[in-house]
Formats: C-alpha cells, sequence, structure tokens
C-alpha cells in the first residue's frame, strides 16, 4: 500500500448536522485523520422520506465523496444506513462502515436480560434494521422499537432540556419504559444532542450511542487494512448542500471549533 | 378568450402537504375548477433552507406545472411566497398569486389599532415579507414577528392539540402576546392544522389564515380576466415527489375525499 492511499481522507455523510455527533467520535478516536463530511442540508431531514429517495440522494452524496477520493465511507445517517446500506455496497467499490452494526453490538454488549428498545425516524424504525441485526446477534433478544420524529426538530430549534422536550420525551418513551427495557439504543444522530432529557425520561435504562461505536470499527478496520494516516495534523473539510451559516453556528457547538463549510450542488452528482 | 383556456386547470404548489389547507379553500370558493397540485415531500420542509434553494427548487415545480398546461400557479408556500415570488414573475410568463398579499390585506381589514404579529417558518420571518407588505398598506403599523419551527413537524406528527402543542404554542406567542397584538398572522400553510391550540393560547387575538383570502384572490383574477371554467365537475390531480402514501393519508384528512397522488421526478425539471 503507497503511501499516499493512507492519507486520504475518511468521508462522513449525513442528512444534514446530526452526523457531526459521529465526525466527534472519529476526531476523537482517529485525530490523525483527514475528513470530508457531506451534510445535506438542501434536503435533510431523511427520516420522513421513502427508501427509494433516501437511496438516490444517498448515491448522488457517494459520487461526491468518491470525486474527492476518499478511502472509506461512512454513512452517519441511521436511515440511510437501515434502507440503503445494501444498495450503496453494491454499487460503489469502495469500504463503507454504517451505524447499525455497531450501534446493536454496543447494546449487546454486556446486556443482562433480554429487552431492549430502539428509538430514530420513522423510516429507520419501519425499516427494522436495528431489529433484524439485534436479533442476528442475539436470536432470543426482545426488541421494542418507537419512531420519534420531533427529537430531531427539537435538537434543531435548540429546546435540548427544556419543558417541551422533557414532556416529548416522557410521552415518546413512555411506552418503552413499559415493557422494561435494559438499554436504548439512540438510533438517529441528532439524538445525542437531546440525551440529558432522554435520559431524564428513561431513568435507570442504559442509553447506547452507535456513534462511539462506529469509531472504534473505523479504526480496527483502517489498522487492519493498513491504511491509517501517519502523516501529522489532520485537515478536514465540510461540504453542504443548502447555505453554510446554520452548518456553521452548529459546528462550533458540537465540535468545539469552527470550520467554514463549502456549499455543494449536490443534485448535479 | 377560447373554451379550452377556460377549462385549464390552476396549478397550486407547496413545499410539502400544508398547501392542502389552500386547495381546501380554493375547491370551497372554485368548485369547478381543476386544480393540479404539487407537493415537494421529497425535500419538504423548505422553511429552514436558504433563499437560493428555495427559489432554484420552485423554478423546478413551475416548470412542471407549465408543461400541465396550467392557466395560473397559486404559489401556496409561504416561504416561496416571501423569498422567490419576485424571481419566479420575472422568469415565467403566467399569472402567479401568492400567500403574503392577501393575507396582509385580511389582517389590516377590521383592523382598530395598529399592532399585528406574523408567525411562520424561519426563512418566511426571516424575510420580512409581510412585515413589508403590512407596512405597504397601513404605513403606521407595528409588526411583531416570530418563527415558530416546531409547528410543522407538530402538525406533521399529528400533535395537534395535546399537552407538547399546547406548551410550545404558549412558548412562542407569549413574547407575541406581551407586545398586546390585535390580530395574528398564519404565515405557514401547516399552522392551520394546529389552529386550535394557537387560538388557545392567543386567547382573544384574532387569527388571521390567509389562505382563505388567496382562494377569493383567485377567483377574482379568474372573473376578471374571463377565465372561469364553464365546464362542470372538476377532475383534479395530485403529484408530490416522494412517495404517495402519506399525502394519500393527509388528503383524506384535510380534503374529505381521496385523491391518489402520482410521483414526479422533480429534479428533471
Amino acid at each position: 500500500m503507497m503511501g499516499g492511499e493512507k492519507s486520504k481522507a475518511i468521508g462522513i455523510f449525513d442528512s444534514g448536522i446530526g452526523g457531526l455527533t459521529v465526525v466527534r467520535e472519529v476526531m476523537k478516536e482517529l485525530p490523525n485523520e483527514n475528513i470530508i463530511y457531506f451534510g445535506d442540508t438542501a434536503r435533510v431531514p431523511y427520516g420522513s422520506k421513502s427508501k427509494d429517495t433516501v437511496t438516490k440522494f444517498s448515491e448522488q452524496i457517494v459520487r461526491f465523496l468518491l470525486s474527492k477520493d476518499v478511502k472509506a465511507i461512512i454513512i452517519a445517517c441511521n436511515t440511510v444506513s437501515s434502507n440503503s446500506y445494501d444498495d450503496l455496497r453494491s454499487t460503489f467499490d469502495i469500504h463503507f462502515a454504517e451505524v447499525v452494526t455497531p450501534g446493536a453490538e454496543a447494546c449487546i454488549s454486556g446486556l443482562k436480560g433480554s429487552r431492549v428498545g430502539v428509538i430514530g425516524t420513522e423510516a429507520t424504525i419501519r425499516s427494522g434494521a436495528y431489529e433484524r441485526k439485534l436479533r442476528q446477534f442475539m436470536p432470543d433478544i426482545t426488541v421494542f422499537s418507537k419512531a420519534c420524529p420531533l427529537f430531531v426538530p427539537l435538537a434543531e430549534e435548540g429546546w435540548t432540556n427544556n419543558t417541551v422536550a422533557r414532556i416529548t420525551a416522557e410521552i415518546y418513551l413512555q411506552e418503552l419504559i413499559d415493557k422494561e427495557i435494559e438499554a436504548l439504543i439512540l438510533g438517529c444522530t441528532h439524538y445525542p444532542l437531546i440525551a440529558d432529557c432522554i435520559r431524564g425520561a428513561a431513568g435507570f435504562i442504559r442509553i447506547v450511542n452507535p456513534a462511539e461505536a462506529v469509531a472504534a470499527n473505523m479504526k480496527k478496520f483502517l489498522t487492519e487494512s493498513n491504511l491509517l494516516n501517519d502523516g501529522q495534523g489532520a485537515e478536514s473539510r465540510f461540504f453542504v448542500s443548502d447555505n453554510t451559516y446554520k452548518f456553521n453556528r452548529m459546528c462550533g457547538l458540537m465540535l468545539g471549533n469552527i470550520y467554514e463549510a463549502e456549499k455543494v450542488d449536490i443534485e448535479r452528482y
């Protein structure tokens, strides 16, 4: 493997800004890697859209990332991971990491009983991807799933821990709490932003954030493939499909660092 | 004017399903007219997107509606009306009706004092379109504006009058109530769906729904232009950019009639 290959960036994409919670974990785990991030802020949210539309949008994004010569791609978006991972893998010749498998593994690791919950967007829950993956790892598991469509707009509004967010979390989570689940997967990249609120409603239930697991998985893949960047000082670039001001504001908040995003006409890819 | 011209449809478009509140008023006011509706459900919401993106998406939709040979176009979406009306008018040779002007007129009609409020999406409020229009009609008016980004997802979730919706309305409207406004414009097509909740929080403030005024305006235009359909039995068609099942469900709820939507690849226009 040539040195040039190692210094290539990791591509990370999401339907919008939520994927920055994954970028945060990757930067922690792999501080020497270059990252090319794309957030589809012009067409966000994906969670209420159909599988066909989600796959089509994702293919455009992958073509854009490939044009930037990335060495691997992280599908940060749970909706894309749940609906379009197989299609993307069969269409493109590059290593994809998605969030469902590591999220399911992290959920099962250390589980005492067999009752767990998954929350996510409508499209993620409808896909049943977490449920299938959890059952694959642990056939006698019982999974309770719940779509929570208001969590994303609440996080984007910055209402991450007010009365409305707390009551919303209580309403959404009550039926999962009634099922006496032991662990709860945050099946949407936005949800770590309102984790305090979810934790408050969930009581003693263990909260699983797949973003942490996906970063560890990517490190394992790069190590095994001899693709870890041995250069110093990562240079990351951020791209969005809509104007950049909202992204830049959230970016500072979530990564503790100011990155200037660049705008891309994604429909051309 | 030939008979064929009169029997052409009225085009109506919105970022999603909210525009059906405008369709409902047009069907009431103009029961003999054919309607071609387009809802951009694959790219909804527009309210958090930039002016450039909103204009680009709208131009694609207008080209689609023109391919269906409509005689006039209603921009049901407040975000498009506020951000892209002038651009659309200068680009295309067809009569456009938008919602801001009739909404502002209806607000001012019967006003005793001079203090009014406007609520809408971020993009609508940022544009200042209602404020400019209100001041044009009544120079000494005082306008208080407030973006309410959670109202659309609440309406789409069907939480139109529960505790969360009521507290959200109270939080959003409190600063307008403190300003002692006399009338409040619902500057987003989704908001009539949660009007009970808004009315509850707004107390004695008069609520203005621009959809009613825009239907009356279209009737006036068609009458004056000798374009009223003199045929009987309107046949309306509904198009969306994402899958049709969600639209069909909401359509029954909002129009009291089942219409089967057809899917369009809007990015090709």
